[in-house]
């Protein structure tokens, strides 16, 4: 199974593409989307969501396993990454692929075996689990990449799984 | 010059046409976006792109004035129309269509004379500066209609206007 890792925002959107099977998972490719902080907002996202169905049509995930938002330190940026995270998910529906959201406690725990983990600690397991010999660069990768391993050990374990979340507004 | 009011959502998605020459507006027509509550947020996200994308072929507009996102209130609401609001700016950029935001407090201003004025005073000089008989329903359609007219009336005023916000992260 192919599962793509998506680390969202509206600068930089890293991604990881894992192949895993039988518990086993070897990374394909990490990289990064970006788009220049000079640009409009709308154009960033127009951008981004033409390179997420370029890349999906690369890569050809058979799941994408996205973060979930969660803000309680800055709303500012947390509204700027929802706008380009409603994109990717768009991005991601229209190619017709399955959807995982995961929040970071339980890639954490996915990855790490502990839900307060910290940030260096899951770069680490990430690099250890996928036989890399450094932590993939940019940051976003790495999280992609963790996000993509989360499905992983998910979907192969007994923890806690759910598809993309029903709204209730 | 047609203006098109969008009042952005995941649930409903308000908008409203006008048609603005020398400081008079006329409206055009106005309606909702809606999508179900049950359905995925992805697909919902598609939908509402979908949706976007073909009322601005129909509709032809010459300018989209949508409302700028402020949460002081609810976080997760905020986070929800977020993702609606970055699939809505990235159907206008893909089809081409100037976007320009204001806040509830620029378009009291424009609409009402008021920053603070209330939301029945704004609807309530929205019908009467389009020469309705009743208030449009439902409120967000209303509220689309008063971004068109805040356009309107920013755009033949000295009141302050700019283009889609340049993000800095």
């Amino acid at each position: 199974m192919r599962i793509l890792g998506i680390d969202p925002g509206i600068a930089t959107i890293g991604f990881g593409l894992v192949e895993a099977q039988r518990g086993q998972a070897n990374m394909i490719t990490y990289g990064a989307i970006t788009t220049p902080a000079g640009l409009p907002l709308s154009k960033r996202l127009y951008q981004i969501s033409m390179d997420m169905e370029a890349l999906i049509g690369q890569l050809k995930p058979d799941v994408i396993s996205i973060e979930e938002l969660f803000f309680n330190t800055n709303i500012t940026t947390g509204i700027s990454v929802a706008h380009g995270r409603g994109v990717i998910l768009c991005a991601a529906e229209k190619c017709g692929i399955p959807l995982y959201e995961y929040t970071p406690s339980q890639v954490k725990i996915a990855v790490v075996g502990y839900g307060k983990a910290e940030k260096r600690q899951v770069m680490d397991m990430t690099r250890r689990l996928l036989h890399l010999r450094a932590v993939p660069r940019p940051d976003d990768a790495a999280d992609a990449l963790a996000l993509a391993l989360c499905h992983a050990r998910s979907s192969t374990s007994r923890l806690p799984q759910r598809e993309t979340v029903k709204e209730t507004i």
